[in-house]
């Protein structure tokens, strides 16, 4: 079940001599499909940091395989899902899609950087998810 | 008269330090916008070339100024305008703009490269006007 | 046992508004990490191509983790390493280092893709094992 | 008369489906140059802005062109040198060359921003001239 579809048309300048997509594009994705589901949910990561006090919502590990290529003139869906809300992090899933056929497909666990005693710390997520996840 | 409009949502990733958008990636949208505009008016930069002979629409100049910062949360529209066809090269002009505020403004020259008895040659902007701007 | 280390010197640039290194770069480092070492051992990329009737040595899966952050001015030292051969994928270990101070470590299968009868299709990689991993 | 040289290896990650470098890349550069050029002179942006009560030291206007294109494998050196000092601006001039061939040429003016009375303004460049270039 997905939380948020992020449409993304596949241009030239995305794509390397071999004419796919450069895959560190996949990554800049991902993480602008997350920032535009925080604007969506809750006014953006700015003002999320604001009133919890955190610094970002950054990230902690990703990955991702890409079962098929993608090229100049196609139009990706991608999909972020929300898949855990762990203690003290937030795993997302992605799956970035050419009509059926499956591109790219990861995940990214992230968490929140408080600033405190002049040490950074990861914060509690339950703030976080009574913001982007009410119902869950 | 501008001809072609692509919006841009400016996200956290487009930023650096300084919170404004990186100016790199100005043009990056820039070069996305014309091959946009190459797509919607006749098939893409891949088809004209294939129908032209050519190598590449590639890019010989540019300039832009930046009287305003963008930042996260901003959308923009970038608007395309075709400024001048003269015998070899292609003048574009763009503008970004959120809300009235003018963020960029700036050009690109652009010529039809050909490989012709083993090397790279200009070619004439006749065929490439008839595709794009027949009307003009 | 590293193969390779390539020295990247973080910008202002390369850094987002919580001044910290934007991740999607890790991988262009990655990517530049890899084809580097192409270029050092057997002629790049291209030659490497040419050589075995491949169009590319492309990723299938990629991973990383983040256990410190990099900020602008830090000097890192990306370590590649083989970590695997396997009948058609090469498994390449990376890790960078501030100092001693790791700021991401990850991994990328990569595969050599061959057109053939029409279809892309898994190489085998011994014929690029004996180009960079001779001794092996 | 170069103030500052920036070696750039140009990797198949930087090149767009033509083969050549993906314009955008370019400007990365010349920003990357600027900032590694401050490093150098004194101790970078961050510590001169905060020498200096500045935000930034940003971009107002660019330009570029592209002799020649430049492809995988290249070695380019690009030298920034200082134009011209104004009162309120910085004009930087950028060459990059392979071997004796220049792939591009342009030039960056730069302001002093800084924030006064909520609103923000540009700075003297007496300061920052004494910081980068004394003897001028």
């Amino acid at each position: 079940m997905g939380e948020f579809t992020l449409p993304i048309s596949i241009s030239f300048g995305h794509c390397d001599p071999a004419a796919i997509v450069f895959y560190p594009n996949y990554f800049r994705w991902f993480d602008r499909c997350f920032h535009t589901f925080l604007a969506e949910r809750a006014g953006g990561h700015k003002a999320i940091c604001a009133e919890l006090g955190a610094k970002g919502i950054g990230l902690i590990d990703v990955k991702a395989n890409f079962p098929s290529p993608a090229v100049e003139g196609d139009e990706m869906s991608l999909v972020l899902s929300i898949e855990k809300w762990s203690d003290k992090t937030l795993t997302l899933g992605y799956e970035g899609k050419v009509g059926d056929r499956v591109v790219v497909s990861g995940s990214e666990i992230r968490g929140l950087f408080i600033q405190k005693d002049g040490r950074m710390r990861a914060g509690e997520m339950a703030p976080l998810r009574a913001l982007l996840d009410p119902a869950s």
